[in-house]
């Protein structure tokens, strides 16, 4: 007998969502199957949703996504990618892509680039294959993705952040290195923003400074443990600085130099937030010589990433306003409202519950 | 009985060169007399010479040198760098800084910064302090050099180059990290490219790219080990290419975006020859997202690096022609004609027999 669900269609910038029922085919021995249960909306669901990003149509967009276990493939190891036990029932979370671990990027660490690589939330629907995005009933998890079991005390808008924004801040501070008794600044405030205060103060950091041109973001990222804050509309001049690691989650070109030129000696910027086009950095090159500077690009994460995330929400959710995270909830139905909402809201983020 | 030696007086760009004779002062306890016996002119003191970078004033110029030592202060180890033991007459190389090696920077890896910095060939003459530079018969070498015992068999102009040039380079590899079965390109085919060229060879990189702008250059960079050349002027495009680390040793914006420009996903720039102005380089902060790419500037090196420039000198310079670098010779009163021929022809090195 077969099973359907309920997808939601994206065709295109100002064009209405679709909810359509679709079968739903039987899954590979390698696969596993989830029932979808809150997808979040983020920043680049938007920026497709508004036509900023292009992505091949029909899609279903959300790839921030809660999930329960549903079925697991009888070829499937049954274990998560921590070594734990996998059950159907079971919450999870898993990675936004599957790739082929055995190939070259994956076995240099960056599976996020590897061979024959898919992106939950990102591809387009074929005749067979629909159920790969958060806004829908159901997820297929394709051999290659990483899937992690969540604590089911954690609330399900705080579990579908972390395979996005928390596992992306987890891979940000990785490249920082060591931030033990260091001095960092933020800049962007957003979800990544303050997951990176919180993360920051966690690993060791003394002094975090969280830099943007909203006064309400900024407020925000004092419950997140940022300890000082900068308004980069008001902030005309840059402090000469003892900054160790400057991150950037906004992609905003003024925004990215300013954290270059607030590094000290041996100083390193990790680059977060430019996943649009914009007009280029201007690097001093000099300045990164004699300063022994360095500057670190991020997409996505890696398999140790994800499970730092995890570890780090299961740890740490309660110690942060992580909870009040998504200020407005829809239903699946109501899809589109939730995006209408986003853009003309622009809280941190908007839930989608999927009964 | 006082002793007395020559020093070479730079007054200023446009000033002839000066050659004076000095009262040596008596060495404190944890310093060491060195006998200079070779110096080769790099190019920041042809920078200096002709005015595109300040020194302050009478200064001795020289910082690429190889010493005899002459005197041991009663307070020193009577150790080098590497633990061997340091005996007069010993033919010795040492680090252009001396620095506090409990300061802040020191301890974290980058003695080149740390605190108390002092520069040999750098620092102005004063009444009692005029041995501190290659242009001259003595160096007196200050607490926090780290000094370093070499063959007595490799010749005296290769000695010179070590604690510059070849550190610097040695500094460069340390932050490309792993180069085995790796491509690099290298852009800037000096004296510090074709190093660069000699040890990714040595350190097991496949493919290494030599990028000049002069034929000549790229042709002695062949004998340094690169497989394959590019002149700048006529590549007009750029390769798709799939470099993994680029250097640059020129300096040259143009160079340094196309080192940026042609590496692959996980790629390393490393930044070495901008220690002059130049205009900003241009990145694409989206590229170096999704590329996973990283930046790395490098200005002097630790100690770790000279140790590896004396080890990789050591083994290697008769498997490369390191013997030939220096193009023309000049005695210590003919300093001034030595940057003459430089400035006129540019050779790789100019070196000054010191007797």
């Amino acid at each position: 007998m077969s099973k359907t669900g309920n997808i939601v269609v994206f065709e295109g910038p100002g064009m209405p969502l679709q909810l359509q029922s679709r079968e739903l085919r039987a899954i590979q021995p390698d696969e596993v199957l989830v029932k979808n249960v809150y997808t979040t909306i983020c920043g680049s669901d938007l920026h497709t949703y508004s036509g900023v990003r292009k992505e091949a149509c029909p899609t279903v967009l959300g790839h921030e996504i809660a999930g329960r276990v549903e079925e697991i493939g009888s070829g499937h190891s049954g274990m998560d990618d921590a070594g734990n036990t996998l059950q159907v029932g079971d919450i999870v979370t898993w990675s936004v892509f599957a790739s082929d671990p055995e190939s070259l990027y994956s076995l240099q660490g960056m599976p996020q680039k590897g061979a024959q690589l898919f992106k939950y939330g990102h591809a387009q629907i074929t005749e067979t294959e629909a159920f790969h995005g958060g806004l829908a009933e159901y997820c297929i998890l394709k051999k290659g993705t990483a899937i992690l079991k969540v604590p089911e005390t954690m609330p399900l808008p705080v579990v579908a952040t972390i395979n996005c924004a928390i596992a992306t801040v987890a891979g940000a501070l990785r490249l920082a290195g060591d931030l033990n008794g260091k001095t960092v600044l933020i800049t962007g405030m957003g979800l990544l923003g303050i997951t990176c205060a919180a993360m920051c103060r966690e690993a060791g950091a003394v002094k975090v400074i969280a830099a943007d041109v909203d006064d309400q973001r900024l407020e925000t990222a004092k419950a997140f443990g940022a300890n000082e804050c900068v308004n980069l509309r008001t902030a005309n001049t840059i402090r000469a600085s003892d900054v160790n690691v400057s991150f950037d989650m906004s992609g905003a070109p003024d925004a990215i130099e300013y954290g270059l030129n607030a590094l000290t000696t041996g100083g390193t910027a990790v680059w977060v937030g430019s996943v649009f086009n914009t007009r280029a950095i201007q690097v001093n090159p000099e300045k990164m010589i004699r300063g022994l500077l360095t500057i670190k690009g991020l997409h996505n994460y890696n398999y140790e990433d994800f499970r730092y995330a995890v570890d780090f929400m299961s740890a740490h959710w309660e110690d942060y306003p992580f909870g009040k995270v998504v200020a407005e909830e829809f239903a699946l139905p109501q899809a589109q409202q939730a995006f209408e909402y986003a853009l003309a809201h622009k809280p941190l983020r908007v839930g989608v519950r999927i009964d």
